[in-house]
């Protein structure tokens, strides 16, 4: 499945994809794609409605309804540095013995074409493609590599957007240039993982105005989403719902010479083999 | 007001503490202390309704009742580190020019005498008495201190529990060794801003199986209460409810030589004047 929330920001509606023109309506299924839809076996219990409905023609036009992001503010954004090796040559940063874990604030989780805003005082705002992890139930201390794959609802687009001036020189720990509003465009969709025959060969790209700027592939990752989401339940207790960014492949603003930083009237565009596109518009500060 | 959650884990009952022996029941004035209480003004909602039940003697008694984290899970943890000039020497890192901002998984907040879990595969825990902030209304680019002041609901007591090795040792950035299960104790109540008289003021101590481990006062902090909401604004959005671990004193486990470490049947009792005290015994991994 294709899971979408569509609609006006904080009054989305759950639908499930059918292709660029159709969706199933879910909004009388389900209430959101939050912890507790997630938590509570929400997946199996959206399945056959979707299935139904569609070979019924209970099916809906997209209408031009702007695009949320596919899952709620979830409990918790993590993210991996470093995770590309090529990505961490271009930084000048060591390739990690460990996945290197920082955090974003939640509530900086937009819908995949809003608009991206740089901070007041921003000097270094930068880009991010990465694939996203959904976690599908409560987990920790996972046992093995298998388990960790049971763990994962499913994959996503993100836009790690970053301050480098926030995040290297305003007292340490990447947090601070990281959480600023609107820094996570995530979606179009959330593809469950069967929808996804190897996580481990998606091609993925970003565009600056129109000039390929990251053109990479999840087959250079240094740990795989399996590993990462392992590692993790060593360290905390995952939540449903919760959002993992996996890392970033090379070509970002920071890794030019000069470095290019985005300005207000950008326009970034991504994408992932199999999980949609996204589109966004750099503003200024409010 | 002092505010609790009192009851089992998950179904807390929201109160207003009058003293040790009493409390006015606030379950049919409000569902939980979460983020749509203290973004809708929760806080003037509930005033009036402690100070009636309290002048019509329409109170109850405390019958031994587990004590909850005095807020519902927040939207983030922000935490502070070296903030203060002591502990800042003791483990031997310089007093820094900016807030150093790290983060903790929201659902490390337990109970103020909840056990605390010792993580698998830890080899360094370590305890942290710190003043609590409570975030009051949706907040960021904050121009004044004085807008600082008016964006606190109040203060509490949190433990702010740390695995050393995997907060230095484990590839970098704190939020991994700071983010187990069990390791944000909070409560035993929020003292809403207006009963604290002066919150630079205020005595901190923690003991481990009885002995004066931390005595510190939040005179020492490097930067109060205001001018960390005031700087935490200019980077990110604050969320109504949001809690902030400000730093902790000297003392901490990590500054003994040799360095000592929580072990399982360890009691851990802490206090900050006029926000009472916690204890909690520290139990083996599960």
């Amino acid at each position: 499945m294709h899971l979408m929330r569509i609609g006006a920001t904080g009054v989305e509606k759950p639908v499930a994809r059918i292709d660029d023109d159709t969706y199933v309506d879910l909004s009388d299924v389900v209430t959101d794609f939050d912890e507790t839809f997630f938590g509570t076996g929400g997946l199996d219990r959206v399945r056959p409605a979707v299935a139904e409905r569609t070979a019924a023609g209970r099916v809906s036009r997209f209408a031009g309804e702007r695009v949320g992001a596919p899952i709620a503010r979830p409990h918790q954004i993590l993210c991996i540095g470093l995770n590309y090796r090529d990505h961490a040559a271009e930084t000048g940063q060591a390739v990690p013995d460990e996945p290197i874990l920082f955090t974003k604030s939640p509530n900086t989780l937009v819908g995949p074409n809003d608009d991206v805003r740089i901070p007041r005082g921003s000097t270094k705002p930068d880009w991010e493609v990465e694939l996203g992890i959904v976690i599908s139930r409560r987990t920790s201390y996972l046992d093995s590599i298998e388990e960790a794959r049971a763990a994962i609802a499913g994959y996503l687009i993100v836009n790690d957007v970053s301050e480098r001036a926030f995040q290297m020189e305003r007292g340490g720990q990447w947090a601070k240039g990281k959480s600023a509003e609107t820094f996570n465009p995530a979606g179009p969709w959330l593809a469950t993982a069967d929808e996804i025959d190897d996580v481990l060969a998606l091609d993925m790209w970003l565009d600056v105005n129109g000039v390929r700027r990251q053109d990479g592939n999840t087959k250079t990752m240094i740990f795989d989403p399996y590993v990462i989401v392992h590692h993790l339940s060593q360290f905390m207790v995952l939540e449903p719902g919760d959002l993992i960014n996996t890392g970033t492949p090379p070509g970002v603003g920071m890794g030019f010479n000069p470095p290019i930083w985005l300005q207000a009237g950008d326009v970034m565009e991504l994408g992932i083999s199999g999980l949609g596109a996204q589109r966004q518009h750099v503003v200024g500060p409010r």
